[in-house]
């Protein structure tokens, strides 16, 4: 089954690639390496959720944020690639917690980043991973993610 | 028109490379990409900026320490390759802004960094790219910026 | 000397791959790069230190947590590879520190990491880096250590 059909039977929708929030790309290849900008829980620009994980949300949202980081990074793979099934590897991610003062699960946050990829890409898609708090993040969301990619 | 030309047609001069803060090599070369280490607004090692952006400093003053952290990963590069005309892209920076509570603006502040790569590189230099807020940072500093690098 | 008899005559055993705490992978090999996940001071899944770098932890402790991070980087560095001695180039570390409000030295804890690359591996283990504070990590760990290796 292809990523995009493995996509449909989640229940899952390939968001639009968000639109730029500064002077950046979404992905740079070098090699056979695709490195993608951080992105955030937004849809269409706007944050799905905000503030931080461990007082404003609880670790399931937080989980959701993740995930919806996840499927910004895929649309902006899916617009550089044209195809998703060109990833071959699911090489490294870092996911970036909003965490409140004594909030320390910060790998069950990002476990709904490391999933969806499991779940799109298989065992390929299982990534080297950090998980870390921040006290602010970009636009008050509570989670982003960037990463590192091979393709074909 | 070359990057040094380019950086006097800026009005920029490329510092001597800031001396080593603790056991680390300036850049490390693997493949054709090299890795710079995060770099501070410092000057000859003393900081130009301090304290955290959206309380000691504003953007704009943010945006110009990441201007002055860009300044150094360049003398570093220049320093490890003899010439920065072999920077073919500039694959991904990742921009640690230390923040005040409540700020997040740290795309704007990162814009200080990639504006210059940009200036210098043109869309080459435009790089994937991550801002994330701290609480804090080596020396009080308010930017720290580190890179990936393509070369010849 | 191989890395084996160094970590023996530096009076140092390199202990079990930590347990997974989620949904990755240890190390990703791509390329000759192996990009390895951020570990904490464990020891067998449990903190040897907890709590925050110039409150709760003395600079000394912290880089003694920074030198077991990297022990247990080592230890899946060894798992992935079967043969530490296959690592050419310790190439970039990002050194994540939980950090007090006012602590400024994350350079030097992060060196806990860099003395131990730099005994095992020589300057080739002298690896461009990263030390940025952080208000959280995970399971209240002071530090967290990842990094990008080349292997023949």
């Amino acid at each position: 089954m292809d990523v995009y059909e493995k996509l449909k039977s989640l229940g899952l929708t390939l968001p639009e690639p968000p639109p730029l929030g500064g002077l950046y790309a979404p992905v740079k290849r070098t090699g056979n390496l695709l490195f993608c900008s951080g992105q955030g829980p937004t849809l269409k620009g706007i944050p799905l959720f905000t503030g931080k994980v461990g007082s404003d949300l609880t670790v399931e949202e937080g989980q959701a944020a993740a995930k919806a980081c996840t499927l910004n990074v895929l649309s902006i793979l899916h617009a550089y690639t044209g195809d998703l099934n060109r990833i071959v590897s699911v090489v490294k991610i870092l996911v970036f917690v909003s965490s409140a003062p004594g909030f320390f699960q910060q790998p069950l946050v990002a476990n709904g980043a490391s999933q969806l990829f499991i779940d799109l890409f298989g065992e390929a898609g299982r990534p080297a991973r950090s998980a870390v708090g921040h006290n602010e993040l970009p636009g008050n969301i509570p989670v982003e993610v960037e990463g590192v990619f091979e393709v074909t």
